[in-house]
């Protein structure tokens, strides 16, 4: 159990009316309790909140009116997620995977699975169990990819990735999400919070359905795994915008921030499989 | 009211033991309603019936041995399509959209939605309603595209065909929905049986969100659009396989069919818009 | 015959020694006569001048160490366009193209012809003459494309202008040059200097082999074709980098200039063709 | 020095008066001496040799009427290459290639070595001679694709197979060529004929220049590199169709062969780099 500190300051210039949906409040589940949570616009606004995709999602939708905009998010989650040893993760053949993880096998925009079987099944086929597959791919991706800001765009997908080499956590993310589905094994997109990201920015990272449960993956490397907090839960990038807006307006500035109150030993290792259910 | 009388027939020759799910039953909903329905297999098998994505939904999950495989279905449908004016359909913005058809807004791996924002609001943004607007665009991709079998395979995407001019039904959709999504207009994939299909076979088109409901269109306008029976509905081709497996096995035949007792004059034309909820 | 004072200079900073290929210099042809020429560098190096590719083509090599290096290039030319009436042009069956031509119906890099053949003679099947479907490519590019700087990359394609509708020079060649190519017509790529080019900077545009010689379109209409002068041709822009290096530098500035001495009434319309030999 | 007979057939149905080029014939250079030659069309025919390209190529032009129509072509070689110890190739940095290969570092329709630079230099960077570069590539290239006649189309790419880890010679070619490039080796695509190749067909590989001259690669390990005979060269399988033709044709079959008289101990290994000059 850990308490997190987290937010996020979005300023906009609005040029002409414009329809926004936020998608920056954490996701409410068993493993990741809110405590406490703020959320204002300035000048004030007429929110709604709406449920949408996964059970805990929420969104919030504004029209906004021309000028400076500006939304603070701010929240104290208490995070307990499972740790379960991933050595007692057992084999889930396709038969056998529950109905509701069968979307997640399916290509998406930016996990194209379907083009990359052959070399996933050369590559990783080989591995004992299907948690050392997903470690074998995140670690393939984090020693083949460069971390490099600026190399990828909003319409780059897993491909483009694999062909260049280079990327950003979303990138990262694509990448390995595109290489399980190719090897069977259902796995989607999670934008959230990081404790300790450096730059302090949100985060993209993936899940993995093993035996009976969804469990955390990150090819990054860039923070610990069980102090990522959860916004939402998609095919891919494109389900998981933290802004969505029709109308013409213009970000000018973005802070995110995430840190853990209190000191807990990181002791986590890849033996160990995090989940937060 | 119409009653269709519609089925499949496909035939597998398993190598080894394969672990396959079908989409070949209709969906239930109140303008689609089964009379009578069948379906068997041979050798006969353990068959799990599931409910996966959208209310109605069935897939049949099955594990297969070695040697011939058969499976045979056949439905008797009650369809009553609603019929509204489309002069009736009020104009839908952004910002009153219901929050559960904002995902397919976003584009998918066969509908780069994304990339065709440009072309599409250029050659689309003067339509006076958005009824229209969706006119628009399926006549200009029956206008634009050769129907043509063989000349695309399962990883042709929406961007391909716009740049091939050719493709199959389900080319014709994901062109279809990759423009209305570019649009702001919320639009799905359908697969289904379609009366009077020719060559008989499994039929893909569209949906589009339009004031408050779901609305079918064809680019194809090889049957007609208010005898089509829906089976599923998702992003694109990629979530409705009429059949998927995870061994090693091959298709030898497929027999679809589709027809309408009674007879029914089809006066339907493009001021009205057809509903199956 | 008009006299042209053009040239460029850049400068960069080199960090480890760097070998450098610049290709600024005109080419030598009857229709194009350089009066007066200087090339030098800063700090003075040692420069080999070759011959590569299109006779007339002039490529400078150089090894340079770190530190600034400065290159200045201006001259003095003679420009003597032929003017053909566009209706003498006689047509050229794919018989009777001379072999030298060949080449230039290929696709090439950045130039994918044969992805658009369906969408190019459906489009510009119908023209009466040759020139008339040249002109109706680069009408249409014209038309359908937005210019619109920092939209493409080094590494965007005629397939990704035509998906995206917008570009800069480059691209409206490419796609220009690829979509006369897929209508049987030899199209190849011209870098050069442009008269009255606003902003000034290095142009980009083609040449397309009509009857008996190469004549030159540009799709963007930012200057008169006729005040076009010549560095080199190629398949596309792959073979006409200004710069080419290998080693560790960054370019810090970049003018060129190209002006028109006297002033010559430009009459031209579409009607004539313009060649440069 | 062998002697090499060798040969194609190939059969058309004509529908339209049909322009038809030609690339079957052997290349003429020092290496690689044309003994005795046939080629013979029916009908007969008006045939046109030009000479395109290389030093050496050779195509034929003819234009034909409806109907059936059959060419022969046959020839005798003697083959004479030259075999160079690997380890005598010295380095050949940038500044000091010759000017006339530097088109062949540039990337191509089916060679897009821009996308691959990152790869190229983080998998085959460590070799410690360019020969060494070029097997690293090749060898590379054999074990991470499968040869699948079948899997691969002619707009195929060395992205695409680089992405779907499958193809026949002219992907194999083509992957190897853009690494090369990649790498700052120039390399060119060959089509030819070789000795042993099973099943006969015409064949597709590389070369790539080392030290002084142009050195025979093939990743596809399908026939004996000294039993090549080359047709023409490229920058890629676009330049390079054995048959090109505007109208409305097909071919029907196919013949090619192409056999060693006498025999020849094939003792050539890797230390060995094997030259047509």
């Amino acid at each position: 159990m850990s308490t997190i500190e987290l937010g996020c300051r979005l300023v906009y210039h609005v040029e002409f009316e414009t329809s926004f949906i936020f998608q920056i409040s954490v996701l409410e589940s068993r493993h990741q309790v809110i405590e406490q949570e703020s959320l204002s616009f300035q000048p004030e606004s007429d929110v709604r909140m709406a449920r949408i995709g996964n059970p805990g999602h929420r969104i919030h939708r504004l029209l906004v009116q021309p000028g400076w905009f500006n939304i603070h998010y701010s929240a104290t989650v208490s995070s307990n997620p499972a740790y379960i040893p991933a050595a007692s993760l057992g084999p889930r053949p396709h038969a056998e995977l529950p109905a509701e993880v069968l979307p997640f096998l399916n290509p998406s925009r930016y996990c194209e699975s379907d083009r990359l079987e052959q070399f996933a099944w050369k590559t990783f086929g080989q591995s004992s169990t299907e948690h050392d597959r997903v470690l074998a791919v995140t670690d393939w991706v984090y020693n083949h990819l460069s971390y490099a800001p600026g190399s990828t765009g909003p319409s780059t997908t897993a491909c483009d990735v694999f062909l260049q080499r280079s990327g950003v956590c979303r990138d990262f993310a694509h990448l390995s999400i595109a290489l399980c589905r190719a090897l069977g094994l259902p796995a989607r997109y999670v934008a959230g919070y990081a404790v300790d990201l450096v730059p302090p920015d949100f985060h993209g990272f993936l899940e993995v359905f093993l035996d009976d449960d969804w469990y955390l993956f990150d090819a990054t490397r860039l923070a610990p795994v069980d102090g990522f907090v959860r916004i939402g839960i998609g095919r891919d990038a494109a389900d998981l915008s933290f802004a969505t807006y029709v109308g013409n307006s213009s970000m000018n500035q973005l802070y995110v921030w995430a840190s853990e109150t209190g000191d807990r030993p990181r002791t986590v290792d890849s033996s160990m499989a995090i989940s937060l259910g």
